[in-house]
């Protein structure tokens, strides 16, 4: 995984996937005590980052292997952005999710245009699943996080903090990534290696699936002890991918932590200050530029916003913390 | 009032006011039978599109005069974006709003570091107020909408809009603006009439509030019966400018109308599909594009999200209509 990698997947991104803006709020700075640029990837064609390292995938594969098809696992994001790809692409996606995946997901998915297998989280094994579609349908799989196009997709969001950041004088930051798998930490951690090296990318997980920050201490892949259980269901993974790992222990600082409560209320504020829609797992690296900032240095943090496809009924709740 | 004069305003913008992302959704596309650009300026500085113009005029001004300081009267956006700009440029401010304005308004603009003062809309005259300010202060007053610069500055909007549009290869579309004094109407209109001569401004009013349209069909400035009464406060004005209504004749398009419930629907809409918070007023241009498509003709209309300043109880209620 090289610069080199994400510089190529930005030429085939380009004049497809959006240009997300770096947005800010002088309320939000005094929150933070310090300055906080939010990279509204929410903003993304369908509603996440993920829309980046499935176009840079697919488009990444010859032409005659592309045609027979594209498979992928997905709690959401990941299945929304393959299959809005490869029907621009115009091949055929089949997409296995979760039968208790969220609604909206479950829809958007479908109207994407890709095909959707369902499977019981609790009693099917969704890799035997997956492997079965694979030999069968001779389509290829594309893994949400350890591929290295994918990860070079998830790392032009970082070739544009970089730019974007610097036109704004940033010299130095602490950039605060949600990180479930660790396709966006390390995709953007190894843009910026090169782009801005003064830039530290740092993982924000949840209270209780930190496998990322366990696993950067310890040195080796840290498994979490539940797979369900936060409101951040976007970045609940039970470890850090084999490819992402190394790369996240090469060039990350030490990870943080962000409870559920501060997922909310930054939504809320994301909502009152930038007019963003934010999905909880999207909101923990704000959460956390806002709520901990005792575990933070820099005088200026970029946050990624990393998706917005939240249930209305989570979104009122998080509104009803400002009507206090 | 002309193209020069736009052009001489993006300059001084450059670097200040941000360039707003032109959004889209295949689920709004489908909505509205056609295809929907969406020109996010609930993501400019301070929550609308009042920055661009302020920021404008208080620039233009000779440094002398700016020094003196600038006063302004509104109910909102305006004031928001006065207190912003004036505050970058090291001038004081002195805001006239009224004392029944949103209470996220009034707070904001004293955030930005502009003095308030309030009034009472019933009982009390506005014009003669500022004056007396004027006269006592010696400051220069900047006008919502008829100002040149300001509507100068808001004309830089619609230099974004053609790049963008064009950019995405759209050659002809209608261009629905929200509209309430007409500068963001105007400006757009005298932008597009050099920039994209293919697009077609048409301003959008809350109904019972369509003094712009009644005086399009009638060639005179028709004043509003209300002055109040739709949720879309942002965009109640008694009549269009003096020196706006001339142009809205010469460049645009028959207005249209939409309802608060219509208004309501498309902040749903932008919440669930673009990621975006936009206020009632903001949403009645994409309001018209999904749910006044008769009156359209265009296979391609741009909207503009003017403005995402609103209190989060109407933001509860828009998304009450999603949980149905």
């Amino acid at each position: 995984m090289t610069p080199d990698l994400i510089a190529a997947a930005r030429d085939r991104l380009a004049g497809h996937a959006r240009v997300t803006p770096l947005l800010s709020s002088p309320f939000l700075d005094e929150i933070a005590g310090r300055r906080v640029l939010v990279k509204a990837e929410c903003l993304q064609h369908t509603g996440s980052f993920k829309y980046r390292g499935a176009r840079s995938a697919i488009s990444a594969l010859d032409p005659e292997t592309r045609a027979r098809g594209i498979c992928a696992a997905s709690s959401g994001n990941h299945a929304q952005g393959i299959a809005l790809a490869a029907r621009e692409m115009g091949v055929p996606a089949v997409i296995l999710m979760p039968s208790d995946a969220p609604q909206i997901k479950l829809d958007n998915t479908r109207a994407y245009g890709a095909e959707i297998v369902t499977y019981d989280r609790a009693t099917q094994d969704r890799d035997a699943l997956m492997l079965e579609l694979e030999a069968e349908r001779g389509m290829t799989l594309v893994r949400p996080y350890d591929d290295p196009q994918v990860i070079a997709g998830q790392g032009t969001c970082g070739l544009e903090i970089a730019e974007q950041a610097q036109a704004m004088g940033v010299e130095r930051a602490e950039v605060l990534v949600c990180c479930g798998g660790g396709g966006l930490t390390s995709g953007i951690a190894v843009a910026l290696s090169q782009a801005a090296p003064d830039f530290t990318v740092r993982p924000v997980e949840p209270e209780g699936f930190d496998d990322t920050r366990r696993s950067q201490a310890s040195g080796q892949r840290e498994i979490n002890p539940a797979q369900s259980g936060s409101l951040c269901d976007a970045i609940l993974t039970p470890s850090p991918g084999k490819l992402t790992f190394p790369l996240i222990q090469e060039h990350c600082g030490p990870g943080l932590v962000i409870s559920d409560s501060e997922a909310l209320q930054a939504m809320a504020l994301a909502m009152l200050r930038l007019k963003l829609v934010i999905e909880p797992g999207g909101a923990a690296a704000l959460a956390a530029a806002l709520f901990r900032g005792n575990d933070l240095s820099e005088e200026t943090v970029i946050v990624t916003a990393s998706g917005g496809n939240c249930d209305a009924r989570l979104l009122a709740r998080a509104l009803e913390l400002l009507q206090k």
